[in-house]
């Protein structure tokens, strides 16, 4: 059966992001440091075309976090948008192959039409809020997954639409001091862990959300 | 080797407190759920004079809490304070026999004289801050740990003054949405996850921190 979950990992004091974005530091002041468990793997090397890395529980965790998805939903800012309108020669972060392979569906205010890329990803710009985003991902994904890929805020948005199934946070053991905040303003969900790994990069923890 | 530590159950969204906390809520609202785990425990109901409960991993991080430890440390909240000068009749939420069977340090503004409870449980009142504190609690312990017992912002004090070497947390599957946040304004300490224990109760992570 289709569920709609949502990966990311985040600093001990509960930040997806650190502070101060920007273009030069899109995850904030030190927020790439909270990649650097995943980065470090075979698994995530493999997938973004490079060699070597560990392997191991957490290199099974990058492994498994695009496993089953048929479709994906993100932030403006994960794709690689600043508030205003789109520059439309910019096809964001990810380069020419993204390591989506799979349609992907962009909240934004700012209507775009699609940027179909190398390597079967699509990304499709989506204005009317998160519902209709999950909604076509659902029309996309078919009998797969959702994943919701981030940012922090993606993520709550969806959360607080009572649209999620299944939340998967690599909780790692730094402290951002400040930045973007998961789980802020997402109403009262129901949370159930289901499965706890740890690491010394990261602690693992997949939480069922009952909708 | 004698060490500091420091225990406490926090909510997904990071608050050892929930809202609004008062005489009749001290924990804030909802913020007793943060026990439920170990309320449950057999371990937990054995140490405060009462049968049954569950056995199993939660109840074995309930019996540890303790184990060796020879003085603690908490803050005014925690003993039952209120912010202005002491009520000389009040011994504290923990009855005539509290659960600590040794000294215990509580950090305060306002003097008092130390308490003598039953079952070796003596209350130490220091107004001289957290390093003061710390120094008192370890002539008190001699070869045995210090246990930094909470709340949230005494944890914090101890972990921002450079004291902490280990931070064992029970990451509880609720979000408060506010209260009294752990692991605020405590700098940039280097956190290493030592041991992770998963059960639906909590995601147990005992944390060596670098001094």
């Amino acid at each position: 059966m289709s569920i709609v979950r949502a990966e990311i990992s985040i600093s001990l004091d509960g930040f997806g992001a650190g502070p101060n974005q920007s273009p030069e530091e899109p995850l904030g002041e030190r927020g790439e440091d909270l990649h650097d468990w995943v980065v470090a793997t075979e698994s995530w090397r493999r997938q973004n075309g490079k060699e070597g890395g560990t392997t191991g529980p957490d290199s099974e965790m990058a492994e498994r976090m695009h496993d089953g998805v048929g479709a994906f939903v993100m932030g403006r800012g994960m794709f690689g948008g600043g508030p205003g309108p789109w520059d439309e020669s910019w096809t964001g972060w990810w380069g020419d192959d993204p390591p989506y392979h799979a349609a992907v569906f962009v909240l934004t205010h700012h209507p775009r039409e699609p940027v179909e890329m190398q390597g079967g990803t699509t990304f499709h710009f989506v204005t009317d809020g998160v519902d209709a985003a999950i909604e076509q991902a659902s029309a996309a994904a078919g009998d797969a997954d959702i994943l919701v890929a981030g940012g922090p805020s993606a993520i709550n948005q969806v959360l607080a639409a009572g649209l999620l199934d299944e939340l998967r946070l690599h909780i790692v053991p730094i402290l951002l001091g400040d930045g973007e905040r998961l789980l802020k303003d997402v109403g009262d969900p129901e949370l159930e862990p289901v499965e706890v790994v740890g690491t010394p990069g990261a602690t693992h923890v997949r939480y069922r959300v009952a909708r």
